[in-house]
């Protein structure tokens, strides 16, 4: 039975389709009746065969996983590229990878082309260093990679098609796997995921290593504020705020073209709206932030206050804590705490020459998952037990009841 | 029985006066001792209750935090501030908070104003995110908030009564639980206290997201030193070094009036006078120090060479350890560290526009405590036994007792 | 029974030689053949004692160092300076130290000075905190000792026979135990070992505090890269390439003269061989990284690329590692990732002034250590099994023997 949220919620009206028609009944009023339960039947039937379709396509497509794996290894690794890909927005599906892809190509096809590559080797570097199979094929270890192939390719002067940066991007993203283990042995001390944080310490260290006046990979100018910026309110453009929304949901990616993050916020609601939906509030969240702190409005338009946010809106509402009101307004807490973490971490790297990358949403969310409460409504998911936003909830919702059904037990 | 380093001296006297006199005695001679006695008994009784007096408000006021639990909830929550502005010492002590606050007004009524809505803002936000009631009650989520509030203001450029500055002194409070319970988290696995960290943390995270180039919130210009600083002996001003030791107190809070400083160390003696011992030991080493790294005379002068030493000292001085002379070597040694770390972060921190705050306390610290060696004078309590040095020194010789009872057992 | 590198080889031989040729032979063809194998005997038994002299200076001396425990405290002492002065480079052996100590006196007398003098304080200091005596006589406390003495007089502006210069190094030499005793207790949750950080961290925090522009301990000013760099490969000095391997060994201790360097690498090569083969391989990798990633070739002749390298490529190649093939590659790909780094931190800490130390070989060798893998070549040794790799690589293949025979007890 396929587990996605999609299914859940339908699976009352499924049932009911269950022929309990069968039962034969005399007479012209039964036949009626027959009939009509018929026609209700083929409806029903149809509806639920989309729901089929739509469940197989929803959440983390496990079905499509396990009967690929009777299947041709490369079809085995472009689904893992594809779901490593959506990983970077927590989405354990391959389609919206495909997706991902096809907004990355909207937006530029020599970075498509850069992220493309650093999956591949990062995926591969992962295979190589024997690293849990189960994870290679969630994209777990693909992730980093996309995002080290992307960036590098953003953050390079020497522009489009400089194909010697294939190197130190190959080079980074197959390094991906050994930070990303590295670092899974300290956070799991504490039950924590690594988050982008392999991709930050592998972006940085190679701007940071060649710089700006690097005669082979030179780097993007990126310097401190040396004045006052000058914000005049009713200059504001109000649709370009709008827009920052989606364009806050791109930059995840480094992409600064609204369609493409369109594109994205497509992909989110195949495999789950509740990621999509924080993920939406998350962009809006760093937009206001923004406003609020008094930034160039030019840096708001461009969303970069929004990504960070979408990611530590997406990871606190519903994915590594089960989604209730309480962790809801946490997430939007940890969303607002995260914009200002990034103005700061952005300050702070421009001195190095280094744009903030997606640091302030790995701190904060690290944060903000460290936190213990005797709420019992905010509940940390063990590591081991998060898939997407709409089973975790459910599987709360399991281990809610089966306390409750203790304590009664008890008390009785 | 009151637990205070008063009536711990004391008791061998108060028990004493008990009514041995009580036993008749025949004749006149008997008569007349039995006056004296009386005598003796009123002047011990009125000792005693002087005694009984200083003991309910010094060390951390247990019997009155006790009695309080059964009145208004408005009183509990003072109390809970007071203690919270104290406890940024270790002191856990209302009365001492009440000192601080008049200190604090002494020195600036607008930094005063904004040191009490970073407490109350801090501690409020515990309630909501439901934290242990004991440690709320305690004042441990206040203090982070008290300097959060103080030092916003202090370091803010547009001067007092810019009342907007509330605003993130109010957001920045009511983080301070959150990452004072994820820091915690990360602590507790070493069995290490959070210090000041959520506060030095949340202070440079405000200062840099705006600083000094800032519409709303601009922060106060600094910058790294370019140049020799003019150094001259014959210059020094002997009267203002010994003046530089309230002030380094005083600076803890960001205060730099000498009688603010003074205040603080009458607040400190009131619960623990070994607290207030190690704070003026600290300022000392934390001045010498400055004056064997050629820092700029002004610099010492204004006490900001002093205050991360006193904490320090105050942490490793019978705090976290065992009060022996070899913890108050160590605590000395830890203060000297403490005031060179404190002038390297002081330059770092430069570099991005910041203050040291007071990371260089937290760091040595930190250090000092993690120092693992065979010498048994040297004992760390467990953070659930940590009360004021008085009695932590009580607690080291009543389990030091035990061991040797239990080592004699075995040698018979 | 010496555990040596080359005892171990020669095991065989020497076993063979014993008196099975005692046994009595009748007829004139017996006695030749006694005389025959008598001859070949004192052959054996000549390199034999070779054997067993070489076996008594190579490896850890153990046999020494217990021989030593009878004698007096001075010679034991000086033992452990000695070998605290070859642990920089993992190496637990007196003659070593002896080698290296001769290499520095013919880099600067100064030099040596001060790396002496920070051997001894940070011994004595480690003997005053009572650390573990095992520890402090295989010379576990000194090395960070011998580099904060080493670099601080490296860095010191005021140049040679500056004598107040020996007072900031016996502070920062005696701290060396404590923050190792820290660092120790934060890295043995994960079984690391402390590396060199303490010295990163003393060093950087006396420069830091002080900086370029201070009256008593001015430091050699150091900037940020603020053009581009003129490289000419017609330019390029082949022999200084090849000589910058020697050099970049030597940059462990902060000595530029190449024969230095060479007086390391025999000091590497009586004790351990792999010690001194991964040693070279280090240095050739961060050589070639440098030309990789464009650096001004006067800093790839001085051996600034190669001296992290070595560390890393000695510690990973090994020594905490058991040296299997896999593990060699292994060692090789943390070489250039630490080449890496060791760019990208030299460029965050020169914005601070600072040197990048030995920070780039800690945070790779930590890294690389931290990995977590199914390949079952790549074994790490528990830290209290650690001791020189010839004979971590014996101790790896009992274990791995063992195993192996309870599989087949298991199978049959």
């Amino acid at each position: 039975m396929p587990d996605s949220y999609l299914t859940q919620e339908l699976q009352p009206i499924m049932t009911s389709t269950e022929p309990k028609s069968t039962v034969p009944k005399e007479g012209a009023e039964q036949t009626q009746q027959l009939q009509k339960e018929k026609k209700r039947g083929i409806f029903q039937w149809m509806k639920c065969n989309v729901c089929r379709a739509a469940s197989f396509i929803s959440g983390d497509m496990r079905e499509f996983g396990e009967w690929l794996k009777g299947h041709s290894v490369v079809f085995q690794f472009i689904d893992w590229i594809l779901r490593g890909a959506a990983q970077v927005m927590f989405v354990n599906n391959p389609l919206s990878g495909l997706f991902i892809f096809a907004g990355l190509i909207l937006q530029n096809r020599w970075l498509a082309l850069n992220g493309f590559v650093g999956t591949v080797f990062a995926t591969i570097s992962a295979l190589i260093l024997r690293q849990n199979r189960g994870a290679i094929a969630a994209g777990l270890y693909g992730y980093n990679g996309i995002l080290v192939g992307l960036l590098m390719a953003v953050f390079s002067e020497k522009g489009d098609w400089y194909w010697w940066l294939l190197l130190p991007n190959m080079f980074m993203s197959m390094m991906c796997p050994i930070v990303s283990s590295a670092l899974a042995s300290i956070n799991s001390k504490w039950g924590l995921p690594v988050f982008t944080l392999p991709f930050n310490i592998l972006v940085c260290l190679h701007m940071v290593a060649t710089g700006h006046y690097n005669k082979y990979f030179p780097q993007v100018l990126i310097e401190p504020a040396r004045s006052l910026s000058n914000i005049t309110w009713s200059e504001i453009n109000v649709p370009l705020l709008f827009r920052a929304v989606p364009v806050g949901v791109g930059q995840v990616y480094g992409c600064d073209n609204p369609w493409t993050g369109g594109i994205f916020i497509v992909s989110l609601i195949i495999s789950s709206p509740i990621t999509c939906l924080h993920a939406v509030i998350g962009s809006t969240v760093g937009m206001l932030s923004g406003l609020a702190l008094a930034s160039p409005f030019q840096k708001i338009y461009d969303g970069l206050w929004g990504y960070n946010c979408v990611l530590a809106c997406i990871a606190i509402g519903g994915m590594f804590y089960a989604l209730t009101w309480q962790a809801h307004l946490l997430a939007i807490t940890c969303a607002f705490f995260c914009a200002y973490l990034g103005s700061a971490i952005g300050n702070v790297m421009s001195v190095f020459g280094l744009p903030a990358c997606t640091w302030p949403f790995c701190l904060s969310a690290l944060t903000f998952l460290l936190i213990t409460t005797e709420i019992k409504d905010i509940h940390r998911l063990p590591l081991s037990e998060v898939t997407y936003p709409e089973r975790n909830l459910k599987y709360f919702k399991t281990i809610r009841k089966a306390e409750e059904a203790d304590l009664t037990d008890v008390q009785t």
